[in-house]
């Protein structure tokens, strides 16, 4: 029996996606193609009739964005909101704010898909002083040693978890339609762990930004398991395209 | 001692600000006028350094579009938010959706008067199948008969103190700095709590919007007092003209 629905949905388009840019935990705004890019998300739920009961965020402002932008299309922009920082893109490590095309040409292709899509290889860390890393920015005042300086997929896998297990599945379990607006790599990580996907597969999969990823959940033990496995995108051909742009990306 | 740090702001002009129709609860978004107006805001926060610990908002967009504009330029987008039906502007009963001028022509400026400013005269009830009655809206689902069809400043007051006890003071005496976001009435009835405004004083009490007030608080028994009776604003002098202003909407 389906106890709750999950919405997934990507940031739109940044400033440093548009740019080929590494983010991570730095905090650039949406693109004006990422603003169009979240609205359309906001129609699709509305389409759909997948309105969205409460709304879980990371801390950075590219998600919130999106997340306000489909919210207020949809006409669910006063539901309740959590944010926390488990639910950030992966920590890039020394990559932040470095050119992607760069990066693919400093050190070839082997080393690059490594830190791009190794499940368990983290870039090298940041330097404190870089002036990517977040050092003294009062939204991570309270993590201590939980700070990353980088992460591979496992690391985002690891400190998403409580979050999902804490925040997340009550929701879902109380039979709420759940928001979850975030990131490439944090949204990977919930479909890994939803889907069972292995670590070497985990690789090849792209989740597009903007179009809404639905699974419909139920009861497994002291977690939940989707009744429709990989989910449901609510605009599948849009999805196809994009994830094969994803793909190339660094190209 | 001080405790906290109270921040009042009101949400830029609206849409049907702009038309001058009485709004209530109707949920009509910000003009471009109150977009700049909300962003004006987030400046002046962040240029007095007054930077918001917590958020909350009522359920109407043109409150919590405030807020996040005003959040995002002072780079406080990330905090945590709450949202509350006890927040919202006074209900306007019948006269939601209700041009102003054309009120004050047809009733004439005594009831006008009356109708905008008395402490305890609501306007007369909204009709259920109005257009602009909220039934049916699944945002007040939960309200059952403590949804209103109508009120005066006295009710708003009534339904908004449990939410300043349970909610805010409690942020407030954690040595937060608490933003509430919200309207014309619902803040008046903040300030008439915090400052023991009398009935009849209030009527003349006008906030203007996008302008932050900030109330330093201490506590006093079981609730809270401002150290700075009446409040401060971050931009005296726009104060002064925009409260002039708002006296003379309906002329």
């Amino acid at each position: 029996m389906t106890v709750g629905t999950l919405v997934l949905l990507r940031h739109g388009q940044s400033e440093w996606n548009e740019k080929n840019l590494f983010t991570g935990w730095v905090d650039v705004p949406l693109s004006d193609t990422g603003e169009q890019e979240a609205r359309r998300g906001g129609e699709l739920l509305a389409e759909a009739g997948l309105l969205p009961d409460v709304l879980h965020t990371s801390l950075l402002r590219r998600a919130i964005a999106t997340a306000n932008l489909a919210l207020d299309v949809c006409d669910r922009h006063w539901i309740p909101v959590r944010r926390d920082w488990r639910l950030n893109e992966r920590h890039y490590g020394a990559l932040q704010g470095k050119d992607k095309k760069q990066t693919l040409e400093e050190y070839g292709e082997e080393q690059f898909q490594i830190w791009r899509r190794s499940y368990d290889t983290p870039p090298p860390p940041i330097d404190p002083d870089d002036e990517y890393a977040q050092t003294g920015d009062p939204r991570y005042a309270d993590l201590g040693d939980a700070m990353p300086r980088t992460e591979c997929l496992a690391d985002v896998l690891a400190r998403l978890l409580p979050y999902w297990t804490e925040a997340v599945v009550p929701d879902l379990t109380a039979g709420r339609t759940v928001l979850v607006a975030a990131h490439g790599n944090s949204l990977r990580a919930v479909v890994k762990h939803l889907d069972g996907v292995d670590d070497a597969t985990i690789a090849g999969l792209n989740i597009p930004t903007g179009i809404p990823l639905r699974y419909d959940l139920e009861a497994a033990g002291d977690d939940l398991r989707p009744t429709n496995p990989g989910g449901t995108y609510l605009d599948p051909d849009a999805a196809k395209d994009a994830i094969a742009a994803v793909a190339n990306q660094g190209r």
